[in-house]
């Protein structure tokens, strides 16, 4: 297909966005395109200097026989901070208050742009680390596991509360559950992580930490190791008994009575440049 | 942000992929890259021309005051029907058979790549139809409800098996479990859906049809529509007791004896133009 520079500058652009982390070769535009390499080349430069003075992200070249170009997203910590306190002032809504004096949290990441930002938020603070796996534990962890895999374009592996014999076969671990410090099993199909991945946990709220210390127990049995934990938010009324953590909200009070709920902006915003 | 029109172009791009199915006013992008409002317009103007050659999706005008461009993804059936031949392969080996007949399926699902282009799949096929959210059963189904909703830029509500604290108020409906003709139930949070959505249901896989129905059983009591029914894969060994619904895969035949699986393209190929 013969394009004109400025359409095809779109259509490699679209491309990229949609294939981050991932070396691609310029003969594979070149060819799709039917131009000269170094026409694509300098469509890439400019591509590179639009994605870059808007924040979208970096292009690396890598030169010689097996090279190419690298997309990575980035975000700038104006645009997480905007985000943040949006999500922010969302979340101490009074209207979330439940029974017991939890807290409903599920619209959240149900709704692919939001969803989309929050992993934007937590792939950028780990762009730095080597990353080959996002996990996670059912049900309300999964979406926001996708997500954070979508920008990082890795895998996510879902860990399980139960056994299901589509999974095969499975390695199981005892956690302490936080609600009720009884000891419970959860399942990770063998499957579905090579040794010596290394893995990003993630999950939707973070009170004891007993099911992601169940996943970290997990990755031992994977031979696998621990990249960092993230997670959506944290109730700082809990014993949050995870060594290292980022979080993108802190739930500080739950006041059922005066129907209240106190929100700040979790330590994920600390060291973002 | 000043920037030069092959850059705007890419930037602009960039928005409007990531913001399908939203009317995006042109002063939006005027005010961000102080230039004119008729100079946007020929922007996207090149946009839409690469993104319809290309078969990236459509871009629609609407005049007026409160006017703007809205962005449609879409997909060619040579790109359709060359990814669905690539998963047919994948569905076919050998090493998915399970004991017991079943099929390992889960990598599909858990690989942001492949998830994406299912999705895209399944939202071509319903384009053309108003959906205001996706629907599925957790726990296998919630990564495809992610990626179709993502496209379709609506959001997703996940049905549940068990009952959790944090999900507040919820509506049950009782179905019959395909695997066993037990009778069990399953959870809609009421906040999660609202009333009159017209609504589209996702499955990983599809045998016995217990679990669709009962989702479709649930619309009722949330005063909702159906809008129709896709599953990743049909298992045609299964009664399949959905009255209407469309597959990306069949699988027809699973010989654990000879350690093989026959696997054809399901029937959402089948009116795609």
């Amino acid at each position: 297909m013969k394009l004109r520079r400025s359409e095809r500058m779109v259509v490699i652009s679209n491309y990229l966005i949609n294939h981050p982390y991932q070396l691609t070769s310029l003969n594979l535009f070149a060819d799709k395109y039917e131009s000269a390499k170094s026409s694509i080349s300098e469509d890439i430069a400019i591509i590179k200097k639009a994605f870059e003075e808007s924040s979208i992200g970096n292009i690396e070249t890598i030169t010689g026989a097996s090279g190419g170009v690298v997309f990575t997203p980035s975000m700038s910590k104006e645009e997480a901070l905007e985000i943040a306190e949006r999500l922010r002032n969302r979340m101490a809504e009074s209207s979330r208050i439940l029974p017991g004096g939890y807290i409903y949290s599920s619209d959240f990441l149900s709704t692919p742009i939001t969803l989309k930002n929050i992993g934007r938020i937590i792939a950028e603070s780990f762009k730095d680390q080597q990353i080959d796996a996002v996990m996670t534990v059912a049900t309300k962890g999964v979406p926001l596991a996708n997500a954070v895999a979508n920008v990082l374009n890795v895998p996510f592996v879902i860990v399980r509360r139960d056994l299901k014999i589509t999974e095969g076969s499975t390695v199981s671990v005892n956690y302490v559950s936080g609600s009720s410090d009884r000891i419970e099993k959860m399942f990770l199909s063998k499957r579905s992580l090579p040794a010596g991945s290394r893995v990003l946990i993630v999950d939707d709220f973070l009170k004891n930490g007993g099911t992601i210390n169940g996943m970290i127990s997990l990755l031992k049995e994977f031979d696998s190791s621990l990249a960092g934990v993230a997670v959506f938010a944290e109730n700082q009324n809990g014993d949050r008994n995870v060594a290292n953590y980022k979080s993108l909200l802190a739930v500080t009070d739950i006041n059922v009575k005066e129907n209240k709920v106190s929100v700040e902006l979790g330590n994920i915003f600390d060291d973002m440049k």
